[in-house]
Formats: C-alpha cells, structure tokens, sequence
C-alpha cells in the first residue's frame, strides 16, 4: 500500500499509549504489558488498523498486536483509537521480518490480511507465506501454530496453499468467496470493504502446524 | 449428469472392444489387458469420455481406464471410440462404490472431473473426495497416491482441500481460476467445456499422499 507521507506521523505514533516504544525490550514479555494471561493473537502488516480494533472491541478476552512498517500508515489506526479505552491492543511500528527480535514464544495465532503478494518470483520469498516467513513464525508460536490469511490475490492464495502444506501446516477451513457464504462474524479491513464492492471473490483460510 | 436413457445401452456397451466385460476377473491384472507395463490412470465418473480419450490421444504411453456407472452416459464415450484404435484405453461400467473389487495397488494417478457434489450434508459421504472414498483408494494405488482434481463447484473444492489435508494428502498444486491461467496443456470434459463459456472460474488441485 502506497500512501502519501503524514507530516509528523513518527511523532504522533511515538506519543501514542498504544504504540509500544521499544519492542526488543518486550521479547517473551507482552504478557506483561497485558497485564493478564489471556492469548495473543498478532497481526503482521496491520495497516490502518480497522481489522484489529474491531477485533479487541469485540473479544476483550483475547489480546491482539499489530505490526505495521510504514508510520504514514500506522498513524490512520492510532488516529481511529486515540478517543477508546482498549487494554487488549497494541501496535508496533516494525518490518516483519525483525518479528524474532520482537517474540519468542507467546503468540497464539497470526492473521495476514491483504498481505502484499510480491508477484515477481524473485520477491517470493517476501511473501509473508513463503517458507522463509513460515520458518520465523515457528519460534514467535506459543504452542499450536495457526494463521488465518484473507486475500483477494489469487496467485498470492493459491501459493500459499502450496507453501503452508510443505511446511506442514493443513488447511482446516477454507473459503473461495468469502461474501457470498455472508459469515456474519467477518470483520473486514478497508481494502476489503473497497474491494468487494468490485465484485470479486475473497478468498480465506485457516491453517494449522500439527508438528514441530 | 441426468440423460434421457439409450435404447440398447448396455448392450452397445456390452459388445464394444473398449468396454471391459467382468472387470472383478482382472483385478490386480489390469497391466495384462493393456499387454504392457506403461502405468496405469483412472478417471472415475468419467461421463462422455472427452477428457479420457483425448488424453488417450496424446499419451500413447501411459495406460488410461474410465469408470462410469451410467451405461446411458458411457455409450456415448463407446461412440466417440468406435472407429479409433487405440490400445491404452479402456471403459468400465460400474459404481465407484465397487473400486475394491475392481482395482489392487495397480494405479498411478486418479482424475476426478465434475464430480457430483452431493451438496447436502447427509450425503457427504458419497462425494469422491470424503474420507470414505479417500480410504478406498489406498489399496487401489501401486505406489504413490495422486489425486488430479477439476470442478466448478466451490463448497467440493473447499470441501475436498480440507478432507485431502485430513487424510495426509498435501496440496502439490492448485489453481483457483484455469482458464485464466491458459493452461495449454489442460484437455477438457464436455461439462467443462460448457460451464466456461458462462465465465464462472473451474478449480484444479493435484495432491499427493506422502506417507501411507
């Protein structure tokens, strides 16, 4: 996602209770500034939040972070929670591919919304469903490892299908046209609510690492 | 597929060189008929025969054998045969139901193409992918286990991924849209032929069962 640049968007994330300042710090620790023990669910690639805040609004059991690497874009989904009292949410200004210096061991689940589908075959492994991702994801996993990615990219879908049973994660639940089955828990990120209004299938799945 | 009955349809069938007579008689010895060792490939409910004969056609090499159980329908792949000769092809008419009987560790790859859907819930079972029939052809198979799947029908093809990945099959390959992708080397059933000139997508996957 291309955006034009936020003036001063480091400043007001950095200000932001919502934005954790020094995520290293935090490794094997979020728990902590939970302050509680309930799951936490990560979100790599955020981007203006809708998903994830509507997510803690409607589990507040269930902890969620989100990982977003433009400030531009990140600044959008502090702006939309800067007037709400959530303790189950968190944001972390980050490329994803430092997510080992951020977790060790503590995440229950990852979602990859929209994620962008590197089409060139020289950036596959820039695909946050390539093995070169899947690898990372094993060690940031608390026990079960579980992704649920939604895209409307078919390629990005169907190779990451491909990727996930090499790397011995089974699909579990998958839908090829996410809005015509109308699943009234969906929470749908901006991009999705643009992009269906075009007519065109979203695809989900749910995949699960049943070894080691 | 609902067709009007053939007059004489089984006995067209019954005096047609392709069509095997008492196929319980060779089970295990299939190879025998074909009077080679070129492997040996199954389409089950194959119809009108277009997509089988056609890769009869082009692969002189490997050994193809077609099931359907409506002697109505596969009179109309006898049709299509009578005046070639070719030697790698053969029809069987029978219920998928009775592949035990028929077949033992002699097969290399199954099509299922347009598979009924048998969308509602209490005939699960009957769908060519469930656990049901993925069970059956364990014993089937000589070596490997590939199943090559095409279908227009979404809720089989999510169906069939999760019931593949349960029963240690791995997605090898998938496509969400072939005739997007112009897959030069796809050879067509008459259904498919039909159904993509209305412009909805037809679902492939190749899965592959690694251990037994």
């Amino acid at each position: 996602m291309r955006l034009r640049r936020v003036k001063n968007a480091e400043k007001i994330i950095n200000d932001n209770k919502y934005v954790v300042k020094d995520p290293l710090l935090y490794c094997g620790e979020y728990k902590q500034l939970f302050a509680n023990n309930n799951p936490i669910r990560l979100e790599i690639g955020m981007g203006k939040g809708q998903f994830l805040i509507n997510m803690a609004i409607k589990y507040p059991n269930i902890n969620f972070i989100g990982i977003e690497k433009q400030a531009s874009v990140l600044v959008r989904a502090v702006e939309k929670v800067e007037n709400l009292e959530l303790n189950n949410l968190l944001f972390i200004n980050s490329d994803a591919n430092k997510i080992n210096e951020i977790f060790v061991k503590e995440i229950e689940l990852i979602y990859l919304n929209f994620s962008d589908p590197w089409p060139k075959k020289k950036h596959a492994k820039r695909r946050l469903t390539s093995i070169n991702f899947l690898k990372k994801y094993d060690n940031i996993f608390l026990e079960d490892k579980i992704i649920i990615m939604k895209t409307d990219n078919r390629h990005l879908f169907e190779g990451s299908i491909v990727s996930l049973n090499n790397y011995e994660y089974l699909i579990e639940e998958i839908c090829l046209d996410l809005h015509q089955d109308q699943d009234i828990n969906n929470i749908m990120t901006e991009y999705e609510e643009k992009f269906i209004s075009l007519g065109f299938p979203i695809y989900k799945l749910v995949a699960k690492k049943t070894k080691s």
